[in-house]
């Protein structure tokens, strides 16, 4: 049960997630730590990195699909809607978990990733074989309880039997679309495949379906919402997803380390194909600038990257009018995203929230 | 739907389980397809290796517990029924293509690993980037994708919403038992705990509760069980899955490869913490035969290991009397399991069948 001194889940969605969350991984964590008491220490872990903070994107637009579609504000029903959106924070731990661990990222929210954790553990312990190995399998094995425990939380919530079955196919979806915008994103990185198409598909299948439009319809779908209302908030969504992750690709090439949480240049290392590294590609060839085009695919993917290479890259995306074109581009989805929410009378005060979420969520924060 | 043109369910439930994971798969595939087609390509690789043999032990363990408790044999029930219990597969066919990850295991089945496969495809396109990242990824991608899927099938099963809910709780525990007992076993390798405890409760928790007492206790909650007769099945289940796991840990080091699908030795040289070598060991010391007990400890986790070896491991377990001890437990347990049995009346042909399970699940083949 959601203890509401912290006041009315509208005004302070992001703690009440918190706290569904914190309660549910309390619960299984008890029932763990007494069958398998290191496993458990292994989960608190899991639990500590739930608990870490991120921006609870996926429950706030599910929340707020809810709410705009009628959904109740408070009482026995608004609860169990909370818990089972809160859910999809435990989806985003085993992406997490997972794709720091397939990217061999060491940093994530500023502390050691869960492979990196446990490999120090190992390390430090003086145990047998590889601490990477032994790192990579905690990753493996946390990531893969938290999908589990996804699952269990959301058939735990307390919906009604109506509201949880309207709900499964958004739900469902969602997590085929996150594993399929990952392994699209992989592919595209080993093809080494430079269009605009291949990264809009990632972005269209990583974030914008499985971040905004999923969660969108999954909270419209459990009020019940008419089939024009889930079609112009998945429409809203789709749009505003792919400008939030073209956002996200400026942040990662020109964004403050302490605000975006990991170096930056790190996509670009990490060889990232993203829609600003396309257009940067094409209009550089099409320049004629081919000392700038080389600098750029060689920076790409390369590990071991300088500093002074990154801020040339960065300058290079500029000067050619990649940052332009990818800033109307997110400028132009907005666009898009705002009229289809027009085309539907929402229930406020969630018409404006998004709204909101929209302008928040695109804009230039330097 | 389930065609019954090949008999009913009891006489052919590895052919049904099959018949009811293929028409599931391709259901998902086709969906997957359309959204995301080379994420669809990689789905036919999870497809092919769900549905390439394996003993269905689990769902069949499930279907005569639900059998066992007065379930039906055929019809409308039974068919969901069928449908909730080969969901175990895909929560199984996540687990194996985990472990082979963490364990760096390159057959499975007579047939290359899922990230051994993967890493070959990047390989033979000439691909960017190391193949063996991205045969990784890809084989963590789809054991998330089978995890999630298990969910999916087991909740769309087509159960009455009783039964459903019955037996959420051994489903939930499974898996999170099944993850428990992988992280014990590694974190048991890395310690390098030779003691008899720490082998028992890997093969307790892995092998025990996630292949047998769960599975009869989901069936038997299916059925809607009276708690004596759950209790009877899980005791059963707990004491014939640990026999079960020593036979195979006996078969790991002299089974034939044929059979067993991998190398001779290759337990040995993955070193894991069996029952099998922790008696050795301690009988091996007990009797001062400190050459011997060096040669297996040695030998223990030793990835280039001839096979000479092997067989010298393989002769001085026997000669210790670890042999005679793992199959006198295995007995033991064989015995107390059935004594379990046999404190409830069940519905027949499942006393029977569990019975004859039993006594084939254990028994030497050699």
């Amino acid at each position: 049960m959601i203890d509401n001194s912290i006041g009315p889940i509208d005004g302070a969605l992001a703690a009440h997630v918190e706290r569904a969350l914190a309660g549910y991984l309390a619960e299984r964590h008890a029932g763990m730590a007494e069958m398998a008491p290191s496993f458990g220490s292994a989960v608190e872990s899991l639990s500590a990195f739930v608990l870490s903070g991120g921006k609870r994107l996926r429950p706030t637009f599910a929340w707020w699909g809810w709410r705009g579609a009628g959904g109740a504000g408070d009482g026995e029903q608004a609860d169990a809607v909370l818990r089972a959106v809160s859910a999809l924070e435990l989806i985003q731990a085993c992406a997490l978990v997972h794709d720091d661990l397939m990217d061999a990222s060491a940093v994530r929210r500023g502390k050691p990733t869960v492979h990196v954790e446990f490999a120090a553990r190992h390390r430090e312990r003086g145990w047998q074989g590889s601490p990477e190995r032994f790192g990579a399998a905690a990753a493996v094995l946390l990531g893969d309880l938290a999908l589990a425990w996804a699952d269990d939380m959301y058939t735990g919530s307390g919906l009604t039997a109506d509201c949880y079955v309207a709900a499964l196919p958004p739900w469902q979806a969602m997590r085929a679309e996150m594993l399929a915008g990952q392994y699209l994103d992989v592919l595209t990185q080993a093809k080494g495949d430079e269009s605009a198409e291949a990264a809009l598909s990632v972005a269209r299948m990583k974030t914008a379906a499985y971040t905004v439009e999923r969660p969108l319809h999954m909270g419209a779908a459990l009020a019940g919402a008419p089939e024009p209302l889930v079609t112009a908030l998945r429409a809203f969504g789709a749009d505003i997803g792919v400008a939030f992750q073209l956002r996200d690709d400026l942040l990662g090439m020109y964004g403050d380390t302490d605000v975006t949480g990991k170096p930056a240049g790190d996509d670009l290392r990490e060889g990232k194909r993203t829609l600003l590294m396309s257009v940067g590609l094409r209009r550089a060839d099409a320049a004629g600038r081919a000392t700038e085009a080389r600098l750029l695919r060689t920076a790409l993917g390369n590990d071991s990257l300088d500093s002074a290479t990154v801020e040339r890259a960065r300058e290079i995306l500029v000067d050619v009018g990649a940052v332009a074109e990818v800033e109307a581009k997110i400028e132009q989805l907005t666009g898009t995203a705002l009229t289809a929410l027009r085309t539907v009378e929402l229930a406020e005060p969630a018409g404006a929230v998004l709204d909101g979420l929209a302008v928040t969520a695109t804009r230039r924060t330097s």
